[in-house]
């Protein structure tokens, strides 16, 4: 019997006539002969809802708790969706991230999985075809709940496809992963395949399409990963090995990361164990730090790398704490940058990317104030207000 | 270190300014050395809410999504409790049924707790001194979720102080309990005390202040129960061992019950394997029905018995499932009549009590069609519109 995972996100199951067509949807696939495990988000805005609503509490919310609340989001769109499957007499097993035996480590609200108890999924398969899952949670050693971080269903959702090996298909509102943001450049291209470097590149430069972590750990499983809009007809687009695509180009994408802020640190002592703890607190605080640049001279260390805005708040907070042990620490913090990445598989085969994102970035009179690269990808930092135009320029410079 | 469980009602966690309020509350009673198990409801009418909200969805709900959706109204309580306590710097722990290891039996929308993990909370209690657990709600020998019949909440707090032996403060909108319904006779006394069988007889019979199951349930353990209003310097009412009772009368209470409904069943054939099925089939439907009389003459089985209004749908379900097997049966069903009953543990020592009450409706014109007595009681059937009379004039009559 066929076997697969698939992921709703919020805005596919926001209210009940949504939910109603995804049960009808659902009964047609398990009638012809499969088996599906369902992982929902909560509905709509639901989890920003009480979000919002804690701060009428609170004005220092503590993740336990947090986790404990917004967990509810998604266990009642499993009952909502089981309810509706009922309706047209299809029996479906709800099951919250702890009854799937979704054991997590990590902080309260941005846990990692860390297991899957597959043999009960593959237990409760013996009796039923749909098991819906509830995303985005799951319980620690100390039997807490707890919540994935950013995109926590579709890890939860390729996780579980990971763990009893069968393909895993996304909806969104999107209809699959294109060259670049449609929004900023209305021409871009939807991809049929794109390979799971290269869209593990685009998430990890911004792409947003799908958290890096489960492109992943679908890459380390070989799990195949659709990518599609919601009950459509439209094509979506499968992340495969890069030897399954159909179709290779030098380039596939443009990624453009808004938001983002670029600090620079100037330290004129021995720099060792400045670093390690500088490091340490990075990693507690579980801040994403990219474009790391480090150059020890006569002044001493000058380190300099971009986060998000997002985390301005959280990242002085650390330079606070590390002041009072490092009193000769020079910190400068500088927002409203963006990243535009150049991606493509086929780039490591290639040679002239580089110059020719050069070329074109001067002609245009886009000035760059940092470059870094990877195997298959090139990052240039430029003004907020470049990031659309270069992201432009650069789709019609490689035909994308 | 003095221990006690603590049981606010829906309307007490109705919003967040009466949960900071307890909050505060609790603080101060851990700050006096005690350590407390808080068993909170859905906030308001978030239950009925929910259920309302499912109507929209589905004509047929099932009983297994519906528990999976409506704890996650307690789960949200204890969230916010848990996040009020923690913004006045005191450490809670909130507890799901599942995570209190509240296990359950019976239907999943109707059942009773079998089991509570014991060492799990006093291992807790090791580490913190306020345990928050969600009333109405535990698990079944699968794992699913349940929630427990009406008062569940109730039950949930009794159980949990049963199991560690302390006693049960519930607090609700009530000051206590009344000799009767005072909307219905505002001259009604507050006892300050009450003996469990007395607080039994006044569930059983329609005084709704508290579930039967929770004070028979404190009864076997001799736990003590007190009946208050929620942040209210307004005395309430101890529930304990009638030898412990400081104030005693033949007659402590008048209990109104509405909405009942009567049966009379023919069946002229040879009546054991009727009355076997009959019987059976109540039980799993779980149908409460009170008051049964039972005649065998020439025409046959005579049976009659009373039941709540709002079960009738079920009933009549029931005896259509009959008829298929006895078509000779005869039933007649009729609605709005109300029960009401004098309870009074000092009545086994009296007597001239049950004939004070016959003279007292004969003279007040108040027909009744049915009596049935109890140790400690004795029950009229009246007609819907004279219940509040009857109530009335034999609170007058006692002195209540």
């Amino acid at each position: 019997m066929k076997r697969s995972v698939l992921k709703f996100g919020g805005s596919s199951v926001a209210d009940f006539s949504k939910i109603k067509n995804i049960a009808q949807y659902l009964k047609e696939r398990v009638e012809a002969d499969e088996q599906l495990v369902v992982v929902v988000s909560a509905m709509g805005k639901t989890t920003d809802q009480l979000l919002a609503s804690v701060n009428e509490l609170t004005s220092k919310p503590n993740d336990k708790d947090l986790a404990m609340l917004l967990t509810t989001g998604e266990q009642q769109t499993i009952s909502f969706l089981s309810l509706a499957l009922n309706d047209l007499n299809v029996n479906a097993k709800p099951l919250t991230g702890y009854q799937a035996g979704i054991e997590t480590i990590g902080k309260h609200l941005k846990s990692k999985i860390s297991s899957i108890k597959t043999d009960l999924l593959e237990q409760l398969f013996k009796e039923q075809n749909i098991l819906i899952v509830a995303g985005f949670q799951g319980f620690n050693k100390a039997g807490e709940l707890t919540t994935l971080g950013r995109g926590g269903s579709d890890t939860t959702a390729v996780a579980i496809a990971s763990a009893l090996d069968c393909p895993c298909e996304i909806y969104t509102d999107v209809t699959g992963v294109f060259s670049t943001d449609p929004r900023v450049y209305p021409e871009a291209k939807r991809w049929d395949t794109i390979s799971f470097e290269e869209m593990m590149e685009m998430s990890a430069l911004g792409a947003g399409v799908l958290e890096t972590r489960s492109v992943e750990l679908a890459n380390n499983h070989n799990i195949p990963i659709y990518l599609g809009k919601t009950l459509s007809n439209e094509k979506g687009t499968w992340i495969v090995p890069y030897d399954q695509m159909l179709e290779r180009k030098a380039v596939t994408g443009v990624a453009l990361d808004k938001e983002m802020a670029h600090v620079t640190i100037t330290y004129p002592n021995e720099s060792q164990s400045f670093l390690h703890d500088l490091f340490i607190k990075l990693e507690e605080a579980e801040i994403n730090i990219d474009m790391i640049s480090q150059i020890q001279n006569q002044d001493g260390l000058q380190l300099s790398f971009t986060f998000k805005e997002s985390e301005e708040r959280e990242l002085n907070e650390l330079f606070d704490s590390l002041k009072s042990d490092y009193d000769r620490l020079y910190v400068k913090i500088e927002t409203t940058y963006c990243k535009v990445s150049v991606i493509g598989a086929g780039m490591r085969d290639m040679t002239g990317i580089a110059s020719k994102i050069f070329k074109t970035l001067i002609e245009s009179d886009i000035p760059f104030y940092q470059v870094t690269t990877s195997e298959i990808s090139v990052s240039y930092v430029v003004d907020g207000e470049n990031g659309e135009k270069a992201t432009r320029i650069l789709c019609q410079t490689f035909d994308l």
